[in-house]
């Protein structure tokens, strides 16, 4: 790589907080992967599903419980936050095939009720 | 809306699960109105962050444990798994101000020995 | 959808520059179309694959042409800008299976030489 | 790095198609710089915009003209391509400010009768 793109990625990585250039290229390098890993739909892997709603709507409490203990196999664990008085924040672990993962996500945010919803597509960690 | 398109529309909120239209399209407006004010840096909104690392590598938790405290008054929950022997997912909750939250993912997605890291921008809720 | 949630949405239409609630409602039900349209890789479809490169690099400029030669069947036309004296901005539009496209778009953006190189997944225009 | 990862690594970078391993990393770092610039909206750079429409659409084609050139400062060249006998793929090269282009872009974008549009944020090249 020439020294002028160095330098510009260095005063980036700076910029970012990583204390040397290679752990920042590890980390374009492990990003890449994952990406690639999650175009695989078989592949067993590990994703965080987060949602906001509001607990007013009715049913919904319900519902997403339901919907939890239909796929316990695949939710790992979960996290609840109160935002206030009726937003809740909650996130989902899920383990395993990257394309189920995908589904289990959307069944959660296509929930009445549900204002917002984001799948992250991670890792085991494993192979990383 | 002419029909071709909407039949189109139909058939994917089906695939997707969505009980009717209108669920659907207020989910699109939703995503489109969180996206745009994360483009505000200054708006007080709500993210996760969520990461994955081994426990294995030397200093990883107490560099991790420190940054959550210094961080205290904007992490407001945080959920750790894990994972096999070695690999540790951990997702935190953070509150604060559009650009700081991007800021302190950063802080945790370049420390070394997290192996993938990402932010998912969502919201308060209280205007959705 | 509430009129909070409306009220909200019509500012940022006026802001993006959209005549109408209904017109900006349309453009999101499309895109949430073209986007399942590129999950399935034997559709038939379009794409443009921007790269921007230094013909100064040795063999560049005979890469790039043998490459749109073996590919003449799927690129349908081409824009060539001069940025300066030493870079060049590369336009292609592709016309084939949403698979095949993004091969295609790889075989461009890997090419040594090519500083940057991105592929937009549109559409024929056909169903939409 | 350590053996694993890079194993992985190199079985991606010839699955892409990339000659050598620093010639893939060179462009993570490329992607990687790029993306930061178009967070600096006073920055000079390059974008590209792909729209799809109708001719068809009372208007389009003088509401597309118009716009063109009022924007023919920034607007240094464009490609029309025919699709069909309605549908029509036109790209436009932008340069300027980061935030201009974004504005110019959705000036395209949102203009009623274009099916779908994307701005594809590259680079001048000079400093990559």
């Amino acid at each position: 790589m020439d020294s002028a793109l160095l330098d510009k990625f260095d005063r980036l990585i700076i910029k970012k907080g990583y204390s040397n250039r290679s752990e920042a290229i590890r980390d374009l390098v492990r990003n890449n992967l994952v990406e690639e890993e999650w175009k695989t739909t078989s592949k067993e892997t590990v994703g965080t599903v987060t949602i906001v709603y509001s607990h007013s709507v009715r049913e919904i409490t319900d519902t997403l419980t339901e919907l939890q203990h239909h796929f316990h196999a695949e939710i790992i664990s979960c996290m609840h936050v109160h935002l206030d008085a009726h937003n809740c924040l909650e996130v989902l672990a899920v383990k395993g095939r990257a394309g189920n993962i995908k589904k289990i996500a959307d069944k959660f945010i296509v929930t009445r009720g549900v204002k917002h919803g984001k799948l992250v597509m991670t890792t085991t960690g494993k192979e990383l």
